[in-house]
């Protein structure tokens, strides 16, 4: 059965991105940079070498384990032009949007744009991904949704080991009420540490 | 040499407390829960049983290598009558504070006023320590200060698996400017777990 996953990448005081534009670069190179010198992301994107690390491993599974993604609108928009003709996703994508448009096909993946909001997409995904899971790649409001919502089953920090002070953080607009995690995974990577937590739903 | 070291529980989402006085109680259970059935801790109450387990080991640990404490007002004001004639510290305790006092002698322990701010309370209890460590127990605006003064060498995050969407944030007010970490101890516990962190002084 699919499992409904949200992965981030995220400071020790829990900011995923900078909220000032000139941080925007600089704070994405810090959160995410764990990520750029792996084996298995590098592939992924095309690229050859990189490290085959711990981290590489993890990487590396949540690309097996996922059978479709999910994203909001912002991270499609920054993401188009750049992924170019093949984007780095091999399944089906889902972007959740205000704006309708027809679907776009790329090679290896398809683009499905839904107005019907997040769990609507969570649902198509669920279907798209025939049994693997879905995967929800940010940004940090679409997590939030999901969170709140209560849509998840597992949440994958990989917690960067730094205190930025500022930023956007995943933890706001989360909604009321406590929710009880359980640790699935707590593994110390190269310049990041893997916490993987399950929700009790 | 002595290192400086603040350690707190703290809720996935970044919370160490309640704000809403109504969730004092409760927040503060859930997120220190974790530490009432160890033995290390039963033991340096003055209760005996409790369980043998590494987080056991880590409180032991940390018990073992302090020689002085710092603590808020709050946190002293709190505790001053639930820990009776013979606090839980055996060491030098001192107190920062903004309101003259005498020294308060007590088996095991004395408790110190400090009127002249954080960093003399953290130079007087070097002193005192004797080359263990110092140790701040809190709360959370001391830990905040002394962060965003520079004064830590280690903080170690006992992570409680639970989103309480609210509270009082650790993460406030620790200044502007980026402060890199480096993971010393990634330790999953029985509830809980271990994040050890040493800052680049």
């Amino acid at each position: 059965m699919s499992k409904v996953v949200a992965a981030m990448s995220i400071s020790v005081d829990g900011y995923v991105g900078g909220s000032d534009p000139e941080q925007w670069f600089p704070v994405h190179n810090r959160v995410h940079g764990w990520v750029f010198h792996l084996a298995a992301w590098r592939e992924r994107q095309g690229m050859t070498g990189g490290d085959h690390t711990v981290s590489s491993d993890l990487v590396a599974e949540e690309f097996a384990d996922t059978g479709a993604y999910v994203m909001g609108r912002t991270m499609f928009d920054f993401g188009e032009e750049p992924w170019g003709e093949q984007p780095p996703f091999r399944v089906p994508v889902f972007v959740v949007t205000h704006h309708e448009r027809e679907p776009l096909h790329r090679i290896g993946t398809s683009f499905t744009f839904v107005t019907e909001g997040l769990e609507s997409a969570i649902k198509q995904a669920v279907e798209a991904a025939e049994g693997r899971d879905v995967f929800l790649s940010g940004g940090a409001s679409i997590v939030q949704q999901a969170i709140a919502a209560g849509l998840l089953d597992e949440l994958h920090l990989h917690q960067a080991p730094v205190l930025l002070g500022a930023g956007i953080r995943l933890w706001d607009h989360i909604g009321p009420g406590w929710k009880e995690l359980t640790p699935i995974r707590v593994t110390p990577g190269n310049g990041v540490t893997h916490l993987y937590y399950q929700f009790l739903r």
